[in-house]
Formats: structure tokens, C-alpha cells, sequence
């Protein structure tokens, strides 16, 4: 039999904190036919949310830590404010889209980071996705809209690397649908060299991407994104690929495609 | 066709407002058997969100009014904080609870209030419940749990009543299912005389209700509540009643039912 194609589709803050670029990635992604799955991360809102509040982000070695009063924030921002702007956005544009977090449906279930030398607080690393749940709004006509936000079943919330999510719903779906997975950015792909679009590099597979480290062309942040990347293509997506958002559009742009 | 039972069950401020009986409602809830669904209100951290960030409730003849910010503060709370709380906890019980807009799968569809003799801003008037979406969550056993947050389909938020939500999904919803509709509430039911539980008013219909409200017993905040309980029943809801949340546990515990 075959399977169904599901695309499986992450924005980041740098699409939400600018409103004509989501909204054109709205409606683009409304169009886009077939399943269709968004995982959205965070942006600005949230820091500003916190700072209005007088709350002072937790930093440990130059990483954020979740505490309670972060959780709450974050709660709020994510699964509140954007996961219901972005689904009534969606809607208007006919897409029926439907905004949850990993706790409904028990969709995403993960547990608090285990302490070794930093204790991240409540952030929390994915065990399993319940892709049956998952796959009943798919089979419905619903697009789940997924903020970055899981639980871990015994009443916690948990704030969790949308990247992750991503990779891990589409490792997840991968069994029934062949899942394209595309982390959409900034730039229009990895770029050798970071300002010219012309730099793109076409295609990495595991040997030129341990090149590419080595060079220091993917550092720091895109480093764990490549980990979601390969990860995902190890255990049955189909297609990973890193472009800029209007890929949703012109399928022809140029992009990063992800191969083992 | 005998139609499958379905009990929709509203909680309001008065409960989420203290964390040990939200905790034990939730647990209650989450035993009680068969298809159900939670609609629930907002509670006091809207307000004290609203006061940290300095934002002053806007009040026109006594009546709050819904402008940007405040509807940001609502879809925060009610959409982000308590709805993915109470899920959280639900699953953490074993119930498959999934939190939701209106929004979400367009399972209410709202109109912003038309302005007569004041704007009430971002506040919604329910036109229909989309029960054919809703009744997938039910089939595939899980609980669908409503904040007070509702869409136009033209990609605006509204913060709507959630007694209305309560009797308008009751009533969405009784084409198909046998539904009872229970509101809870801070005392064991209509009560004569209000710090007097033994002056229960254990039937209400019609007639004794236009008497209630003459006599000055029904009046303020319990009109609109009435006039949701009469109005499903008018509508097809097979059973209101109004009682105290412990009533999923304890269902012979004294209580207000409303009769045509």
C-alpha cells in the first residue's frame, strides 16, 4: 500500500515576531494541500511578557532555565496567545486548523530534563508521540497546530525545543504517512557563507556534514537542529529539508535538503 | 436509536480560583464515566496578570469591556495557563482530556457583540457549534475541555461567556446525544436564602421562575445563568441542573434541577 504524503512544517520566532511574513506564511501553508502538520516555537512576546511583569530571565552558562514563574509565561504565551492567533488565523484562511499542546490528547509525552550538571528546570525531553491521536485529527480533516509545550503525564507542564518536536512527530508519523519534514528559517538554506544567498549548499549528507562542523560553517545554534535533522532521517522520515518559509509556495526555490 | 448520555459540566472561577477543590473536581471528573466535556471560566489570575503588567480593567456602566490588551490577557490565561493546566491534570488522572478553543477545528464560530448602547469590545455572541467536529473527539474517547475563548472565522479571538459556551455546546450537541447539562457553583444550588442550604430550591420551572425573580430570590449574576439553563432545555437538552462540583460524586447530594 502506499502512504499518504504528511508534511510536517516548523516556524520559528523570526517568522512569528514579524507579522506580514506570518501572515503570508499563513496563508501559503492554508494552501498547501494534503495532511499537514505546523509546529510552531516562540519569539519575542514571551521575554516581553516577562520583562513587563518585572521577571528577570534565568540563565545558567548562557542557557535559559525554566522556572515555575518562565513555565507560567511561556504557557501563556505559547499555547494562549500564539498556538490561538496562528489557529484563528488558519481558520479564517479555511484551513482547519486546531492549536493543542503535547498534553492534549496526550499527544507528546516527555520528562523534566534529568539534572547532571545544570539543572534546566522544566524543560523537557520527548519519550513518545501518540501518533494514533495524532492521526485522528489528520483523518478528520484537522491540521494540529503544535506549540512547544509537552507534559509529562503526571500533571506537569514542560517547555520543550520546537525543533524537537517537530522531529519527533514526524519520526512519530513516519510509520503510516511518508513524512516530508521541513524546518523553515531566516536564510533560504545553510549557507557557506552566512549573507550570500548564492553560498547555499544544495545537499548534506552524514559525511559532509562532518566536514561542514569541522570547517565551523554549521556551528552553535544550527548544531541541534541537525541533530532533529538526521535523527529524523535515521528513524523513517522520508525527506528533511532547511529552507526559507515561501518554500510553501515555490516548491523550485532554492533549499538545503537533508540525505544520510 | 437509544441516544448515548453525554454530560457537559461548566466550572467557574469560584473552583479554579482554589487550587484543593479544582484538584479534587478534577479527580471527581476524571471518574466519572461515560462521554463528557469541560467548559471552564476564567477565575482571579486574569486580573492580577492584568495588574502586573499595570493594565486597568475597562468598565463602562459596571460592565467590563474586552479591548486588545485585555483580550491578550484572556487568551493568555484562559487559552495558555488554565486550560493546559487543567488538561495536564486531567491526564495525569487518566482522562484523555484535549483543551480547546473555539477556535480550534471551528468548533465554535462567534460574532463580535454588535454595538448598541455600549462597545463591549472583543466579546462574542455564539452563532453555531460545529458538533460534527466535536463529536470526533468524543468518539475517539477523548474529553474535550473549552475555555472561554471564542473566533469569528475571520481571525479574530473573542472572549465569550462561559455559561453561554456551556449551554450552547449542550444544545450543538443534543441531535445526537442524551445531554445533561450541569452547572456548578460556589453553593449546593438555588438557595431561598443564601447562607441557608436547607432552603434549597430543588425544582425550578418556568412559572416558579418568573415568581423567583419577582420575589427578589433569582437576580444579578443568576439571570443570565437562567436564562442559559431555559434556554437549552427549550432547545433540546434533556437535563439542566445547578449544583455544587462534588455532585460527580456524590449525584444524590441535594441540588437545583430546572423543568420546562
Amino acid at each position: 500500500m502506499n502512504k499518504q504524503n504528511l508534511h510536517i512544517i516548523k516556524i520559528g520566532g523570526n517568522i512569528i515576531n514579524n507579522t506580514d511574513v506570518l501572515n503570508s506564511f499563513l496563508k501559503d501553508f492554508s494552501e498547501f494541500d494534503g495532511h499537514k502538520i505546523l509546529v510552531h516555537g516562540g519569539g519575542k512576546k514571551a521575554t516581553e511578557l516577562a520583562n513587563s511583569i518585572g521577571l528577570k530571565p534565568k540563565m545558567i552558562n548562557g542557557r535559559r532555565v525554566t522556572d515555575k514563574a518562565n513555565l507560567e509565561i511561556v504557557t501563556m504565551v505559547y499555547a494562549g496567545l500564539l498556538n490561538k492567533s496562528i489557529t484563528a488565523q488558519l481558520q479564517q484562511n479555511n484551513c482547519n486548523a486546531l492549536g493543542i499542546s503535547g498534553a492534549d490528547a496526550n499527544s507528546i509525552l516527555a520528562h523534566k530534563r534529568i539534572v547532571k550538571d545544570i539543572d534546566y528546570g522544566f524543560a523537557g525531553d520527548i519519550d513518545t508521540v501518540n501518533s494514533i491521536n495524532i492521526d485522528v485529527f489528520l483523518q478528520n480533516n484537522m491540521t494540529p497546530v503544535f506549540c512547544a509545550i509537552t507534559h509529562d503525564k503526571k500533571g506537569q507542564l514542560l517547555n520543550t525545543n520546537a525543533d524537537t518536536i517537530a522531529s519527533e512527530i514526524a519520526i512519530g508519523m513516519s510509520n503510516k504517512y511518508k513524512v516530508s519534514l521541513i524546518y523553515t528559517f531566516e536564510k533560504i538554506g545553510v549557507l557557506r557563507s552566512i549573507n550570500d544567498d548564492g553560498s547555499i549548499i544544495e545537499n548534506i549528507n552524514s559525511t559532509s556534514y562532518e566536514s561542514l562542523k569541522k570547517e565551523g560553517v554549521i556551528a552553535d545554534g544550527m548544531l541541534p537542529k541537525m541533530h532533529n535533522c538526521f535523527n529524523a532521517l535515521q528513524k523513517g522520515v522520508d525527506k528533511v529539508i532547511i529552507a526559507s518559509p515561501t518554500i510553501l509556495k515555490n516548491k523550485n526555490q532554492p533549499h538545503t535538503t537533508l540525505v544520510l
